[in-house]
């Protein structure tokens, strides 16, 4: 128990985070004491049969008389879990747990963790089309990639509710509301950006897809391998298909050919960059190394190089955090009684996390800080607003 | 609107009702408050990697740091709702909220709902073995027999954690410790008592199973058809195996002749009893007429002829209420660490119950009632025990 994590300056003993863990971090707790015969026979019976009945007769008003058309259920296989990879799904439980636990902080809203001991596309997909009527929304979260890409795709057609995989586009719409607030910090127009993607992951994927709806045309995503093209042979079919949309001057090689020259370092990866190759690229730089718990290259070093240097570290400047994200697009959309989370909500779930920084935007202050109460309703307030332009 | 419900001699209003109701009756809430950079970072990233880590490296720590060990998901297809009948998940989920609120009074347990989008037997057991690492014990409710047999069969022979159907087995438990009481106060061994059960469905077999189990040698149950004898041949293959294993005398007809001279009248249907034949029964007969919300013969008309009368009902005396087992039962068995629940504990939950009441036993009073603080005490120390026996 030696070993500790920093966070902000803090230092936290192991001792502290396995106390704090005991038990679980979540509880059910009643919205009214049933400690009298009246409670017991209006919740329970004969009362509730009453509730039951009218269910029955006109089949929404469940939406009224159950907690299942807000209850957000975080939903893993626990494949992709934090930067541990394929630990299991009871090993993920305390990271579903803790994002239970930031739904009911930041947006109020009811969350159960529901882990799954399968890892087979058709059986995930297939277990949530069962419990449909148990919940009102869904948050996939730590499915690895490419299956993460499938299966969001494959549930968002079969329920009819909100669903996100949060590690594509929680990451991506703040990755989109920090680059905002840093392109306006250099002077840049978003269009004139030429931005290198390292990693094509379930994150990588989705930052590159939101930065070109939002009008960024030279985005190049590189994996493992090196540079995504149309050329090479060794590409799945998500990223053939990406290599098709991306990369417009057909660049070829790794890093060292991305980066000369490039405006923006996007790092969703667990690669590391060397300080020679971010020395290549333009003039006042941006350089967002979110890898945690090492960015792909220290914030210090960056700085020699970058006007703008984010991480996904709360001990640095520049949090970039999808708990400023996934709580106000999941209230938006289930106080607007939104189908789909759809682009053009999430687009609109970043321009507000922009909006509220707005007036105190600079170098070291590019996106709130994650405990910023005006974040989540700001966010919910324009995806809802977003839904009702779909409608 | 002008509709109401009458418990316990309250007249309650369904605008109390549906108003009880309205976004539902539960809400998942934080054991400690994430309101500062250290508590986010302990029970999210970067402090929730270290407890997942030890949960990979050492899967029994999965029961210390997560809530699922003690999680009692209750589960329901709603195909048996209450006396409602099959009015599917939807409109079976007020219940289910009202099962897990129960369980949080009674037992202080976290409890979840989950209601499935299937009627299907393999289907529902093997979306519950999917879920396995999400919860720590299952609350089978409302599923219609005789499919809930073979679902409770097949998913307590999967899951290696406590599983009960409560409609077969928290009923069977109550009316168990009833009529220990009851049996008490007219002065009659249990062995020589004359049962007859009303109803083969979910409570009547489980009835007729603990009864026998505790030394009633004479039990004989009717469903619609009539007594369940095995020259019948329109019984299906539960049926068919209770009738082996029940009435011993190889009585035949209908509700009359199974009534003539019987020391008990067990109704878990919802059928009639006209008065002419509960007249026929034995001298200080005891009648259960737990039918809801109206049990088979009206209380004041059975004792004209019965000794003690129980209902379902919270306005007469005696009520015979699932509540007074199922949360002790949960609690006892997840506080044991058990991995079943066995006939031995179920039988124990009851002498339990009755134990509760032994002081104060009376015709009116041989069940203690549901709101009674020590009955889950005393239930859960009493499985408990019963677990280390067979351990």
């Amino acid at each position: 128990m030696a070993e500790s994590v920093s966070a902000s300056h803090l230092v936290i003993a192991d001792e502290d985070i396995f106390e704090a863990h005991a038990g679980g971090k979540l509880s059910v707790e009643l919205k009214s004491p049933l400690d009298t015969q009246r409670a017991l026979s209006i919740a329970y019976t004969p009362g509730v049969a009453k509730v039951s009945r009218a269910i029955a007769a006109d089949a929404t008003l469940a939406k009224r008389y159950t907690w299942a058309n807000r209850l957000v259920a975080v939903v893993s296989d626990g494949t992709a879990v934090l930067g541990l990879g394929d630990i299991g799904p009871s090993a993920s439980l305390p990271v579903m747990e803790g994002k239970s636990a930031l739904f009911k902080t930041f947006a109020g809203l009811d969350s159960i963790p529901i882990v799954l001991d399968t890892k087979d596309p058709d059986e995930i997909v297939e277990t949530l089309i069962r419990l449909r009527p148990t919940f009102g929304a869904v948050n996939l979260e730590d499915i690895s990639a490419p299956r993460c890409f499938e299966i969001e795709r494959r549930v968002v057609e079969a329920l009819d509710c909100p669903v996100m995989h949060d590690d594509q586009h929680g990451t991506a719409i703040v990755v989109l509301a920090a680059l905002l607030g840093a392109s306006k910090v250099v002077g840049r127009e978003m269009s004139s950006l030429r931005v290198v993607v390292s990693g094509a992951g379930a994150a990588g994927v989705a930052c590159a897809n939101i930065l070109m709806a939002s009008g960024v045309s030279d985005v190049t995503v590189l994996d493992s391998k090196g540079i995504v093209h149309t050329e090479r042979e060794d590409l799945n079919s998500f990223k053939a298909e990406l290599a098709q949309r991306t990369n417009p001057l057909k660049r070829t090689g790794g890093l060292a050919e991305a980066l000369d020259g490039a405006d923006v370092f996007l790092g969703v990866s667990a690669g590391v960059v060397p300080e020679d190759i971010i020395a290549t690229m333009a003039p006042d730089c941006i350089v967002f190394a979110l890898s945690n718990p090492d960015p792909e290259i220290h914030p210090d070093v960056a700085h020699k190089y970058a006007a703008v240097v984010a991480t996904g570290r709360s001990d640095f400047p520049n949090q970039i955090n999808n708990v400023l994200a996934f709580p106000g697009v999941f209230r938006g959309a289930l106080d607007a009684g939104a189908r789909r989370i759809t682009e053009r909500m999430k687009v609109a779930a970043a321009e507000a996390i922009h909006g509220v920084i707005l007036d105190d935007l600079e170098a070291e202050h590019i996106v709130p800080s994650p405990l910023d109460p005006r974040v989540c309703p700001a966010v919910a307030e324009a995806v809802g607003a977003a839904v009702e332009e779909e409608d």
